[in-house]
């Protein structure tokens, strides 16, 4: 460690009594800037135009809940309920996020980017990259991640969003890829493929110009208040030891038998 | 569950095309509210006054991050290193925020908010409350939570906060009773135990009228804002599998011998 | 770091081409000790004489599933259906093992340990000391850890375990507490107590020698494998996305309500 | 839930007083049967022949601890340090065992597996597939997971676990390819790439039968045993509050600047 380099950093810098983020004083920016604004600059590198924060403080509120029917609260209240502090639960509900859950956004930005790369490099439409988008995953057999929802045939959440970014002049080329791939699904799917939450989040961060790898950390950010909110009401307003009953569980594993010694 | 209250919650419903947020239409409070007065609502109920929602945003600021100077973090790095995706990382971070790490929120808000009703109950003053906290934690040879810091003389988070928490006027009997605890700390200890981030956090919401046990929320959703930003830069930006060096471990278990068999 | 302090460890060395545990070459101990001895090795810090290693299997064995009929297997298979690896599924399990759940063989063994110590220093028999400790618990309406079931009116594991501790002549005054505080149980409240199996864990390995403090690590072990395979069918055996229908969901918040702007 | 499978297992089933496991009931395998055989009736279904016990056994002692030169036990030892319970820590040790920590196994296993497969179906000799595998991750740019060690330039654990495959005679056409892919490795590159532990095990996993995607598992449940000792030290035996030192942290992001607003 001689050369020092084994912790290394460039988001933050702590010296006794101050504290650097990004180059800025951290005393300095609390109470000037919105939370979501310092997320922007610790993800982004620097402080966000007024039309993204507005825009981010949006993302954020929309996947904020999706009330027991989500695989990472009821990870999150089990585990709540066995007698652990906060943010044990809530760890376990954010080790639950996978690539089905909220991780569509992370997939879904990647497509649109190397599709927005691709319609500019080979001189092609929307419309075009987007039937190709589609054949190319009907041909591997694999979900269009960003579209369609298990609940919702139209995603109160997306239409939302999708405004917001109109109005605050956010809206670009992602935005335009993902509703030509809406509109291509129609064509090539028995239905129209709505954009989810998490396609038109992944739509508005690419055009807001963030990689598509942190694409996570949104419904991350977004759910931990969530979920610490479930798990409070777990700990405190339920019965503790939260179970499956016996008498629901289906065991379709072998009969009763001998052990053979 | 002929009953039906296996799944149960006051937070919120989802049925097709609607998500209710403790009675409101969130995709009605998407774009109109920021995601500091969101994140209140869910945890307290109700949307918050002009003023609270200002001071949950400087609170949410406040704790986002440390540098590599704080345990979670580097918790969450190592993690990170070996290849996991984003939320695995960012779940072994928040999985470290321990009583000692965030934690001394909680535990500082439950003293303040015994404190206050004690001496509303015992028609003590804020000094006498004080003075007897201080006292009963040297009896108990128990370290004050909420008060000093391994690194900062002055934490430079704390006037901050507390000068927003004046001019909102939100500060009350418990910011009172933290001040007090500080003076009073002086006459006892070698030195005074200034108020650190956490012991400000745990005044200042307990004046907003929070339930010191949702206390480690606020460091848990602010932390989690700056370990996605670490993690990202772990994952992208450094050298894959961090861990000790083994030049560099102590190891001061027996000596090497032979195995009895 | 020039004192070589920061990474400090009594358990094992590793330089290349040779790993120390506990002084012993572990390549000389794989294929000649046993998963349990070797796990003893690590957590006591000498290999067991050989009843200890039979009874510290049993004692693996016997907590090393309940189906799903268990908080943490819940917990691990919502987050398994997610689309995340396996070892975070398992991680979302380990974090919902909490003081309700395994967590009674600490709590268990610290009150069976402090209890034979109490008899000794106070002259007292086991008879004495376990209406102490039933009376003190009734007192400050705590539940006794380790004993009790909510399913099983005899847990089938309990007497397995005290069956195998008296064959090896490992149980000792603590499993003889133990038996005297389920005897008192019955002339203190309505019905006879049931030792579980953590309350017989937590007798056991107290009559081993092991501290309390390590008392979890047994069930946590343990059950880590029957969670590998909960995780494992759950990823490739169901189908993916598991979470509350949200028509079973009972939402008992405010009514629905138009936001105040 | 009317068809009552929304809880499935064919892994156990509990009711009052009884817990079976894949038909055996547990009370009567406890005692009976080694914490390795009962792992491998939870992972395989089936009990295992003399010789698999013996090879699991060995196994799960092989790769039980690295010291702190590990990303797991770091992370682990972090947490640890914050106040919170074991499992907590533990988790967040399990939690950070990615693809590049204990993967391996499940990748190297795959790999194996397919090359058997594919020298069965194109009728190539082993030697013949391994140079195709080492081609295909030349072109590809892919590390071989399996095989090559940071440290070790004789991973210690290899050869005893590949001795103890043939003295069991469990050794078959896996172990086989992965020898010839090492051989295969010092043509190729410019040094012979050597099996690692992970590599080891993932050859002979495959020839006890075992599916590569529960390949990870092997090396979580024995890491485990591991990560309880070096929590229980962190927790017990090291000052609280573990984190890079501020002084030793590089921060290369913006100098100081002022804030824009």
């Amino acid at each position: 460690m001689s050369d020092n380099t084994f912790w290394r950093t460039s988001i933050s810098k702590v010296e006794p009594n101050k504290i650097l983020i990004r180059g800025y004083d951290l005393a300095k920016l609390v109470g000037k800037f919105s939370f979501a604004e310092l997320t922007y600059l610790f993800w982004k590198g620097e402080l966000p135009p007024q039309a993204h924060a507005r825009m981010l403080d949006a993302i954020l509120c929309s996947c904020i809940d999706h009330s027991l029917n989500a695989p990472s609260v009821d990870a999150a209240r089990f585990a709540a309920s066995t007698g652990v502090p906060l943010q044990a639960a809530v760890a376990a509900g954010v080790a639950g996020m996978g690539d089905l859950h909220g991780g569509a956004i992370e997939e879904s930005a990647k497509t649109l980017q190397e599709g927005v790369k691709r319609a500019s490099i080979e001189h092609l439409s929307h419309e075009e990259v987007a039937n190709r988008i589609i054949d190319e995953h009907t041909t591997r057999r694999q979900r269009l991640a960003g579209f369609g929802h298990p609940i919702h045939t139209q995603d109160p959440r997306t239409q939302r969003l999708l405004d917001i970014a109109k109005e605050t002049e956010i809206a670009g080329s992602h935005v335009q890829l993902a509703r030509a791939i809406e509109d291509a699904s129609e064509r090539s799917y028995t239905r129209r493929l709505i954009t989810n939450v998490d396609g038109a989040i992944a739509a508005i961060v690419s055009d807001m110009g963030f990689d598509w790898r942190i694409g996570k950390g949104f419904f991350i950010l977004s759910r931990t208040a969530g979920l610490v909110a479930h798990v409070y009401e777990q700990m405190y307003a339920e019965k503790p030891y939260k179970m499956a009953d016996w008498k629901e569980i289906k065991y379709d594993g072998p009969p009763e038998r001998p052990p053979p010694r």
